[in-house]
C-alpha cells in the first residue's frame, strides 16, 4: 500500500490552483470545446470536482465513520452537476472550488487520524465494503483522472491540425 | 483547421507554470514513480519538454523557413534527455523550462506572421511534407501529452491503494 494520508493531501492541495494557473484567462475556444455529444467542457469537469466536494468525499468519510458497514453510502449522482443551469463565470467556479477543498482538506485532517482511521471500512453501494484509506485515495486519483480529460479534451480540439504528427502523440490515441 | 497563432501561444505560455504549481513541493514518492522500465518519472518528463525546446519546436520553424521543402529537418533524438546524468533539482528543471520557454514564444512571435507563415512547409525525415501551422499545433499538443502522462505516472502509483473503484478511474483503464 502506498497510500498515505499526507502525500495524498499533497494532491488534492495542488489540484484546484493547477488547474486555476492551466485554465484561468483561456480563449473559449480551448474551455467550450469537448469531445462530442454527452461529452464534458473544462467548466463542466470543474462543476463536478464542486459536487464531489460538496456530496461525496468528505460526507462518504464521515458516513464510514459514524455507521461502519452498517448501512450503505447514501448514493451520489455523478451527473447532478449537469442538471444546474449555473450563471457563474469559470473564474467563479474556479474560486469555488479552490475555497471548499481547502475547507475539506482542513475537515479531512481534523476527521482521519491516520494511526486510528485508515482502515475503518464502510459499504459502497455497487462494491460492498471499501476502507476509509481506499476512498481517501480514490480522492486522489479522482482529481488526476479528471486533470487528464481536461488536457485530453483539449487536445482533441487540434486532432485534424497536428497533421501526421498525430502518430507520435499518445494524447490523441483512440 | 482550429489552429491560430495566438490561441496556440495559450498553451504554451501555461504549461511552465502549470507544471510548477502541480509538481513543486511533492514528496519523493511522487516525484520518482514511473509505469516500470523504461517509462519516465515527473522529472524525466520535465527534461524531455526541455529538450524539445533547445532543439526540436523553434530549430525546425526555423528550418522550415530557411529550406522550405528541399533537405527534410535534421533528426531529433527524442530519448536524449535520458542520456545525460544531470545533477539539477526538480524545481531547477521547472525554473529551466519556465525561461527557455518564455524565450522561445518570444522568437515564435517575431518569426511567424500567421497571415504569412502558417502554410508554409518543411520535409519531416518520416513524414515528408509538413507545415508550419501542423508544427505549431504539435507543439501545443505535446505540452499537453505530456501533461497527461505526468498525472497517469502518479495515478498509476495508487492503482491498489484505490481498491475496487479502480473500475470507476478512467486514468487507471489500461
Amino acid at each position: 500500500m502506498n497510500v498515505n494520508l499526507e502525500e495524498a493531501i499533497e494532491i488534492l492541495e495542488r489540484t484546484p490552483q493547477t488547474l486555476k494557473q492551466f485554465l484561468s484567462g483561456l480563449s473559449d475556444g480551448w474551455l467550450q470545446c469537448n469531445e462530442g455529444e454527452g461529452t464534458w467542457n473544462a467548466a463542466e469537469v470543474i462543476d463536478h470536482l464542486i459536487e464531489g466536494e460538496k456530496n461525496n468525499w468528505i460526507p462518504r468519510l464521515e458516513f464510514i465513520f459514524q455507521e461502519g458497514e452498517s448501512k450503505p453510502f447514501p448514493p451520489f449522482d455523478r451527473y447532478s452537476h449537469l442538471h444546474e443551469k449555473g450563471e457563474k463565470s469559470l473564474e467563479q467556479k474556479l474560486q469555488e472550488f479552490n475555497t471548499i477543498r481547502t475547507q475539506n482538506i482542513t475537515k479531512l485532517k481534523s476527521l482521519v487520524d491516520p494511526a486510528l482511521h485508515l482502515e475503518l471500512t464502510g459499504t459502497h453501494p455497487a462494491f460492498g465494503a471499501v476502507k476509509a484509506s481506499e476512498l481517501i485515495s480514490t480522492w486522489a486519483v479522482h482529481d488526476l483522472t479528471h486533470i487528464a480529460q481536461i488536457v485530453r479534451v483539449m487536445a482533441e480540439r487540434y486532432r485534424t491540425d497536428v497533421g501526421p504528427w498525430v502518430e507520435y502523440l499518445g494524447i490523441l490515441k483512440k
